[in-house]
């Protein structure tokens, strides 16, 4: 066979996540509660399933290469021009195409030990080297990652806010406080994905035209979209200009654009989104505590579960979790993955948790 | 601004095609026949069509990230293992990340000159460096890329068959036995996205563990889901393993695996958009003769229309046409580029084009 190229050459077959799909062939069953992925089981949009429905009727056609209508439904949103924002294939895609703009082979990344598997997935595969700092506490430590970042000359910085796996969040002021504290050429890639749910002073503010930083939504988490597959970069625009130069420019599905332009529009079903999450959460956060486990809080729709014990105990749990048909996933690293991580959803869901995670503790607590 | 890699800070800010929204929002109207991307405009079958509105119930959920069912239906239906299959965003993210994994900066690769664009973006994006050999007359020359590929060193040769954007085609047995005077670490990259509507006697047998060569298909064309960006590579099980160390692993959009699923059932729709594209060319070359331009034959689904005249002309006449609200495209380089490139539509599209034919001709002339 011809050889691949050097780069890939070196790079481990491998999946930043193991999807639940693919656990359920494994297992023979499917799941009966689908808690691991940071899913909204709430749905998207009445309105934006429609108008995705409608755009059925059009799937023969390519999508439209700029996504201009929502590229523009978002600047409004926003308060930014439209050559502030890229629509992308979901972060996923975003952040690949900002690591091939940014990064060369052998170029310095910071970013924590525990957080987002896929972006380091996609740092690794475009043959920068990852610089990991600990989580302080539960939380990223922006400190940290600047240090680390002067003295590696890190070209990027990524910072999860509101963070995953965790759920914790920094103030704006602290990450807005980050962007004067850069090493020359370094730029803060700020993931947040989870803004939706999050308190309003989570979200720091920046100047749209801010070249330090760019920041990533997504229409996966409170928007219901994840299958679709579509998110955006907020930046100054030059670099987001950046993006056209390497991007798979009618990349992004059709129906997709539709689903995103229509859920922007209906804000009353996010709110309602929101509220059911903060309820979920509570909710929980109510079973983990029946059951000796303790709700870190959260500004995402997600709960990281204290199991008080270590990472062989939560991975044991997780496995007994999914052996009585409950998808959790948990934290990577020590000393994160003491935790569970549950994603928020409706209460016939979390209802088969709180049936499963008595029995599934006496197993972990016995095998691990 | 933290600057682009050296990589993407020497590229320019482009884009393979101007989509057609593009140039309807330039225009400020919309056209009346959209004859220019080869998009299908008899559409889906309506079985995908209900799959897909059927799965946006489930869009809230990520894709499967292997796209287990549709690739084990692939295989089914290709006589191969699901090992030897690998989906992907459509054909243009599969050539990316196929490029990706086989050539490293400054390493050659082989195409000839008129052929698809997005593939040369791709190799310019990664650093590759392309070398063009001209076309036999109206198809591609299978020899001067082995040649041209041997003098460089090329790692790969891209070479459509049935050729886009000329519709011409050469036999299987052609194109199989380039594989035996390929340069040593070469792949043909052998893009087949029009095989749906090419003779049986164009499709080479090769087998499939043959590691000398991956084809691209697409369910962008015959299967009329080109908005959906669902696509397959068919190669060795080694290096379609590849993939899965760089792709964007959950990048698939979960509506576009169910619609391409319940296309691939659907091959009574299939014979239909076939049968129905040929009679879209015939129609077309009619329309042509009318007017004085000559059909080449075509084995996909468009007609390349000889003007008899250059390029100038050409380029006059797709203007002309786009004024009467007649979206078309034509091809890049001389001299190809005395043709211009008409999609098979429904005879309602057809009857636009033959209406503004005849005076479009007559501005392109005065004009060119």
């Amino acid at each position: 066979m011809p050889p691949f190229a050097p780069l890939p050459a070196g790079l481990p077959q491998t999946v930043p996540f193991i999807g639940p799909e693919t656990l359920e062939r494994r297992r023979g069953t499917p799941f009966a509660a689908r808690l691991g992925a940071n899913e909204s089981a709430f749905g998207p949009s009445p309105l934006a399933a429609r108008a995705m429905r409608e755009a059925v009727g059009g799937i023969w056609k390519y999508g439209d290469a700029p996504s201009h209508d929502l590229t523009h439904a978002l600047a409004g949103h926003l308060g930014v021009t439209p050559a502030h924002v890229m629509v992308g294939e979901g972060i996923d895609g975003l952040l690949g195409t900002l690591v091939r703009l940014m990064v060369a082979p052998g170029d310095a990344v910071a970013t924590s030990d525990g957080a987002y598997p896929t972006f380091n997935y996609h740092v690794t595969g475009f043959g920068g080297v990852l610089h990991k700092v600990p989580y302080r506490g539960d939380t990223e430590d922006p400190q940290a990652l600047l240090d680390r970042a002067h003295q590696t000359g890190a070209r990027l910085i990524y910072l999860a806010n509101p963070d995953n796996p965790m759920g914790s969040w920094h103030k704006g002021t602290v990450i807005r406080a980050m962007l004067d504290d850069l090493p020359p050429d370094c730029l803060l890639v700020l993931d947040e994905a989870y803004a939706e749910f999050a308190p309003a002073d989570a979200i720091p503010q920046i100047d749209a035209d801010d070249p330090r930083v760019i920041r990533m939504r997504t229409f996966s988490k409170a928007y219901g979209l994840a299958g679709a597959r579509i998110g955006y970069a907020i930046g100054a625009p030059d670099l987001i200009a950046g993006f056209d130069r390497i991007r798979n420019h009618f990349g992004v599905n059709r129906i997709a654009q539709a689903g995103a332009l229509a859920a922007l529009a209906d804000p009353g079903w996010l709110a309602h989104v929101v509220a059911s999450v903060a309820a979920a959460r509570d909710q929980i956060g109510r079973i983990g505590a029946a059951n000796g486990l303790t709700a870190l809080p959260s500004a995402t729709n997600f709960v990281a579960l204290d199991t008080h014990r270590d990472g062989a105990f939560a991975r044991a749990l997780v496995a007994a979790l999914q052996a009585r048909d409950v998808f959790i996933r948990m934290p990577g690293t020590a000393p994160l993955d003491r935790c569970i991580r549950i994603s928020c959803a409706p209460d016939a869901e979390l209802e088969v948790l709180a049936e499963a995670l008595p029995a599934a503790l006496g197993e972990a607590a016995s095998s691990s």
